[in-house]
């Protein structure tokens, strides 16, 4: 008799527990869905703040604006992180043309984030394409010297996650300028990082690596049709030329900041639980996706926190880190200064794949963690999250070293990114409200269980 | 050791089978990701040929082409099947204003199909707003009597799945008209069924039920924008009137077509497995999301059998159902037809809840069954398919009454759902091309491992 009611008074408070945790999900997700905030200050963040590049008066003005708003809260502090950050300048809009002959057919061009600008008249040269950095390699000199080298390589559609195809292909933006000066080529063009044909040409970081200043090439993206047309153009096997002209800049590293707001755990304090994104976007858009509406999730995660009142065990403590697109130093700061303060973090969650319908977390544990968030996925299943893999958490979080951290990333639906990814469309109107909110509320409930559960 | 060997047998075999469902569903994904022509024939219908209210010159050019096209797939029969369809016409483009003393404040409305007109000159009342049709039946006739009825209930935000939102709210637009006509109202007007605040009317159907003619009422959806700010109006309780003007017209029947592309089966040709969507559309947009996506998903299908040499066991049917918006006429001539010719149908799977991110399945079958279906979940994984659930399959596949036939609807992500369902927003860049091919190599998959296994 003992034995079963002892076994009853355990069912029970399974059944209680669960339950408890199940009305918490509820409470969150229908919060999320009918009161947040999130949306609207991502409509501020995007529509009356704009683009935010690191080191411009528009990222200054996302700083002073979400530090503003967390102090609405009434979170136990609000604060700022100094950090260093490059500073690179489009300038003037890029012009490029296809000489086929005597005719010029205008292309959509930009120039990739750290790219030097072209000659003041710019530049024109013949093109060679080719389609991986070996492929370049294997040409050699004498081929590439004083062409402009085209990576037309496209993402592979056939992959279910889009990251994996953007991870397959990205390297020709990153390392392609860096490659084809080696080989002497006078530039280079990369096929936009993008799934579909439209006419948006897709910036993004690339890097000169070790190279010498005075051996940097000006290197743009072209949109996905300007490049299926070029390279339509060069199977013609016409005398073609490529012109474009860039007038970007590097200037000093200049001062910014992590917008930091976090609520004192009540049983840890020092034990500490990082949700966010980044603040600062490319310059040709808003940013809405990429990342305005991580950095809005974030701050949700704490709004849903403290509207319903739900007092955290540990610290939870949202970031907006700043220059992740080009150069990642708020992230790397943020490290430093944890380490330099003996902080303990248990936990990072980071919101930068967009906000579109959430399904699930990509996550760095060990495999016992990973089977124990594992027994979870009943609770998020009313919800249509499902997808629990382990993979990349986020590129902020990436430096974290404290011993037991887990980390993780949302895992949004990826099928649309990478239409608006570091391209002039990535604007307010990419993002659905309902799809923001479920977000927010799939990552304030995962928070809710890592700080009910701990991560021993 | 007998034992062994033949556990070890029926191990191995059951290894293989799996893995030749595997390599199917492999196939299928990679050729519809890579070679299908389901966004281009989309391109078409919407692009080239546009909306497709039943009964339009369009619609029966949406027949055409897409005869002619499944003409080009190689299959044992392709047909059209006739059929009567209401035709409904909006006419001029409809005016509407609240009158706010002497002040006009335009706002956007739509005629909801089968409306009739106002007078000539539009027509002017005082306005009532109602949360619900029994709010309204509280009120009677004293209070409603020579007014417009503006039933102001919003869809619920807080459910995760869209539609349940939907089934919750469209009782204001379908009897609406009916119910305010009999408690003596002048015209109706209805907020669109849509979750976020734009400025587009979301027309659909209504039905004056038994009322005689000359009872009808006009009726219209307001934008949600145009709801809120009519509604905001009426709380200031100064005089207000409403002004709409709607030329809509309802004329004869008219002559159209289902349209039918089948591979007869190779083992059971007698048994017949459906799937296909509905080919009208409303008139305010080309219907890409609603429905050109689930027809040219039910081509797909068919296309990528052939393509990928797959000879089913049952027949397989494509069928591109007519007038589902507005009577659905083409689901019950299809069924009519059916029984009289003594058909069989095991299956039918319907694709009529937009072209987004694939999630799962929503079926029509007894519990024995749901079982074996559920048992395929872990092939859908890789493809992130996850939800099976019990529920409504697809109206045009509604009236199909085989004594064991399973039904099924394409379960699609559902947030952005209405945001374009019946609205002059519902394009072409309205439908992501690889939501579409997965929506379609989903579909495919589906009706791959049904063929393979049966439904016994």
């Amino acid at each position: 008799m003992k034995k079963i009611a002892l076994f009853s008074l355990m069912f029970t408070s399974l059944i209680h527990a669960q339950s408890k945790d199940e009305q918490m999900l509820k409470a969150i997700y229908n919060f999320s869905l009918t009161q947040s905030q999130c949306y609207s200050w991502l409509d501020d963040l995007s529509n009356k703040i704009g683009a935010r590049p690191s080191g411009s008066l528009s990222a200054e003005k996302g700083v002073t604006y979400t530090k503003q708003q967390l102090e609405t809260l009434g979170l136990d502090k609000v604060y700022l992180q100094e950090v260093m950050v490059p500073k690179w300048v489009r300038g003037e809009k890029e012009t490029a043309y296809i000489l086929d002959n005597k005719t010029k057919i205008t292309v959509p061009i930009c120039a990739l984030g750290g790219s030097v600008a072209t000659p003041k008249n710019g530049l024109t040269a013949e093109v060679i394409e080719v389609h991986s950095i070996a492929e370049l390699k294997q040409l050699g000199t004498e081929k590439v010297k004083g062409k402009i080298v085209f990576y037309n390589r496209p993402m592979e559609p056939y992959n279910i996650e889009a990251f994996d195809s953007y991870s397959n292909c990205v390297d020709q933006r990153f390392y392609g300028a860096k490659e084809a000066a080696l080989l002497g080529a006078t530039g280079t063009i990369v096929r936009s990082m993008n799934l579909r044909l439209d006419d948006f040409p897709h910036t993004g970081a690339q890097s000169y690596g070790d190279l010498p200043k005075e051996k940097y090439i000006p290197t743009a993206a072209i949109s996905t049709n300007g490049a299926e047309l070029l390279s339509q153009k060069l199977k013609e096997n016409k005398p073609l030329k490529f012109y474009m002209k860039l007038s970007c800049q590097q200037y000093e590293d200049a001062l910014s900041y992590n917008v930091i707001g976090e609520i004192i755990g009540s049983e840890h304090p020092e034990k500490i639980m990082v949700v966010g994104g980044h603040l600062d976007s490319w310059d040709l858009a808003d940013g809405s996706q990429d990342d305005g509406a991580g950095c809005v999730q974030g701050m949700e995660v704490i709004e849903i926190f403290k509207k319903l009142n739900y007092r955290p065990k540990n610290t939870i403590r949202v970031v907006l880190f700043m220059n992740e697109e080009f150069g990642g130093k708020g992230g790397k700061k943020y490290e430093e200064l944890s380490k330099k303060n003996n902080e303990n973090h248990i936990f990072a969650l980071e919101s930068d794949s967009g906000g579109f319908s959430p399904r699930g977390f990509s996550l760095e544990c060990d495999d016992a963690y990973f089977a124990k968030i594992s027994n979870w996925k009943p609770l998020f299943e009313p919800y249509l999250i499902h997808s629990f893999v382990k993979g990349h958490s986020g590129s902020d979080i990436q430096p974290l070293t404290s011993v037991k951290i887990v980390k993780a990333g949302l895992k949004p639906d990826s099928n649309r990114y990478f239409d608006y990814h570091h391209a002039a469309n990535d604007k307010f109107d990419a993002v659905n409200k309902r799809e923001l909110e479920l977000g927010a509320a799939t990552m304030a409930s995962f928070m809710y269980l890592i700080d009910q559960y701990g991560i021993d």
